[in-house]
C-alpha cells in the first residue's frame, strides 16, 4: 500500500479555528506525507519580488487532517521523519512593520533574497548556509478562539520553533474532536529568533507519523517536543517575559511530577539543568521554550 | 615562578565604577589565578539559612585588577582556563521578590537548598545534576555610571552567562585606565535563564589569561564571548525585546563588516543562521546574546 499523501491543492487553511472542515482523516499510527507551499503561497519568485506589507493570508498550512478517534483531554503526537524541500530555492524577506529591528533608518523593508539551494547548501548572497528545514507552522483545532496561521498559542500555529524539524517528536493538546492537524511555513533554515521576519522559506514534503495517546498521565496545556535527547515545554504570550513563565511553569510541573516534590523545589532544579530558549521574537505572540535533559525528566506522558 | 593569586580578601567589589581603585595589577598575557567567595558571602551554609529580601551586598567580585597599559578604545581579553570549586558544597535559594516565577502562590520565598558536591556531582535534594560552572559577575570598570554586582550592562557586571565558563574567551570594552577587571559569583551549575534567581552558588578558583588588543578593528559596545565554534553577542537591558534587539544589532554589524554587505542582507543572513539565546531573566536588567557559527564569522578583533 502506499504512503498516503495530503497535499496543500488539496486543502490548506490560514486560520486555526475550532470549527474545521477536514481534508482527509488517518487513524492513529498513520505513516502520512504532507505538501505544503511556502509561506508566502509563491509570491517571491526573484529578488524583485517585495512583500510591501505582510499578506492578510500567509502560512497556508496543509490541513486540516482528522485524526480518527482523537477526543478532548487526549494528546496528538507527531513525529516527523523527514522534510525534503520540493523547490529548487527559497526566499529571505522583509517586510515594514514586521521583524525584531524593523523601523531601524539602516533597515530596508521590503527587500527580498532568492536563495537557491543545492546539494543540502542554502546561498544567501553567496554566502553558504547548510540546509536545517524547520516546519514553522503546525497545530490542532484551538479550544475556543481563533488564530490565524500568523500566530503563535497553546495550539501550536506559528511556533516557528527550531526544534520542529526531522528527529523530533511534536505533543499537542487536542482541544476538538479529531484534533485537525495542519502544518505548513516551512524553511530551509532559520535562526532561533527569525530575527528578520521569515527563514529561508520554502516549499517541503514532510513525512510524519501520527499517534494518539489517551487518558495521559499529566494535562498538556501547550505544545511539547521531544528530540532525542530532550523534552522542551512551548509557550507563546505578548512579551518574552510572558512566554519565559509559562514555558518555565509547565517545565516545573513536568519535573515537580517526576520527582515527587514541591513546585518551589521543582522550580529551584529548573535553575541548575536545561534552561530557556528562544523560539522566535516576531510574530504577534512570542514564543520561548524550556528545555529539561531526559536524565532528569522520563516520558511525562 | 608561582603563578600570581589573587583572593577575594585582598579584596572584591559589591559595584562596579568608573574610579576604582586596584588591589592588583598584571601584565598583557599574564595567567593568574582569582579566587572567589560564592555570591551570598558565605550566609547559606545549611537548609535554615534563609535569605528574607536581597541583600545591599551580593555577588561580591573579587579585584579589581589593574591591566598595566590597557586605555579606554582597547579591548580586553579575558581567556577562562579551568574553574575549580573550593567548597563542598554550594546552595540554591528562592528569595521573595526576586526570580522569573516570584510572587505564585505555589512558590515559596525565602527558601535555601544546600547541595553537597562530591566527584563532580551536585547533588539538588538528592537528584544528581553534573557540575559545569560558569562564572556569574565578571566586568571592567563602566564609562560612567556606577552599577551594583547585581547589574549587568556594557561593562558586563552580573551576565549570569552559561557561556562564561572554561574553554571560553570574553571580551570587554576598556572603558577605563587599566580596565579594572573584577568576577566573582560563581555557580557550581546553572541553567540558561536562572530562573529561580540562583544557581548553585560556591566559592572558587579561577585560572584566567589576561590579555589588551590595542586598536581594535571594531568598536566594541559591549561583552563579546568566544566559544570553540561560535561568537556571541551579550546585551542586557530592561526587557528581553530590548537586549534582543541590542544583541542582534551588535552580531549584525559583525556579519556585515565580515562579509562587506549592508545592514539589511547581513540581518537576514542573522535570521538563518545561529541565532538568540538567554542568558538570565531574572536580574534587575536582562541578558540576551546572539550566536554567530565561526563558520560565518571569523575573528573581528
Amino acid at each position: 500500500m502506499s504512503r498516503h499523501t495530503v497535499t496543500h491543492e488539496e486543502g490548506a487553511i490560514y486560520e486555526f479555528a475550532p470549527d474545521m472542515d477536514p481534508i482527509a482523516a488517518v487513524k492513529p499510527g498513520t505513516s502520512i506525507t504532507i505538501e505544503t507551499r511556502d509561506s508566502l503561497d509563491g509570491e517571491v519568485q526573484t529578488d524583485s519580488d517585495l512583500i510591501e506589507t505582510i499578506p492578510d493570508e500567509v502560512n497556508a498550512a496543509t490541513g486540516p487532517i482528522a485524526v480518527e478517534g482523537a477526543t478532548p483531554g487526549d494528546v496528538l503526537v507527531v513525529e516527523v521523519e523527514e522534510i525534503r524541500l520540493t523547490e529548487d530555492h527559497g526566499r529571505v524577506v522583509t517586510i515594514d512593520g514586521f521583524g525584531l529591528l524593523d523601523g531601524k533608518p539602516e533597515i530596508e523593508a521590503p527587500r527580498s533574497r532568492v536563495t537557491p539551494v543545492e546539494d543540502g547548501i542554502i546561498s544567501f548572497n553567496g554566502i553558504d548556509v547548510v540546509v536545517d528545514p524547520v516546519i514553522g507552522t503546525i497545530g490542532v483545532a484551538p479550544r475556543e478562539e481563533e488564530y490565524t496561521t500568523l500566530v503563535p498559542h497553546d495550539h501550536g500555529g506559528n511556533l516557528d520553533t527550531t526544534d520542529v524539524t526531522a528527529g523530533n517528536t511534536l505533543y499537542f493538546p487536542v482541544f476538538q474532536p479529531e484534533a485537525m492537524l495542519a502544518m505548513g511555513d516551512c524553511k530551509a533554515a532559520m535562526a532561533d529568533g527569525e530575527m528578520c521576519g521569515t527563514g529561508s522559506e520554502i516549499a517541503t514534503s514532510i513525512d510524519v507519523t501520527i499517534d494518539v495517546i489517551q487518558n495521559p498521565a499529566i494535562d498538556l496545556n501547550r505544545p511539547l517536543v521531544e528530540t532525542p535527547d530532550k523534552w522542551k515545554t512551548l509557550a507563546s504570550a505578548e512579551t518574552m517575559e510572558a512566554a519565559s513563565k509559562l514555558a518555565n511553569q509547565d517545565a516545573v510541573e513536568l519535573l515537580a511530577a517526576e520527582h515527587d516534590m514541591d513546585t518551589t523545589d521543582a522550580y529551584m532544579l529548573s535553575s541548575l539543568i536545561g534552561g530557556l530558549e528562544i523560539s522566535q521574537v516576531v510574530d504577534p505572540l512570542v514564543t520561548v521554550r524550556n528545555t529539561i535533559p531526559k536524565t532528569h525528566l522520563s516520558n511525562p506522558f
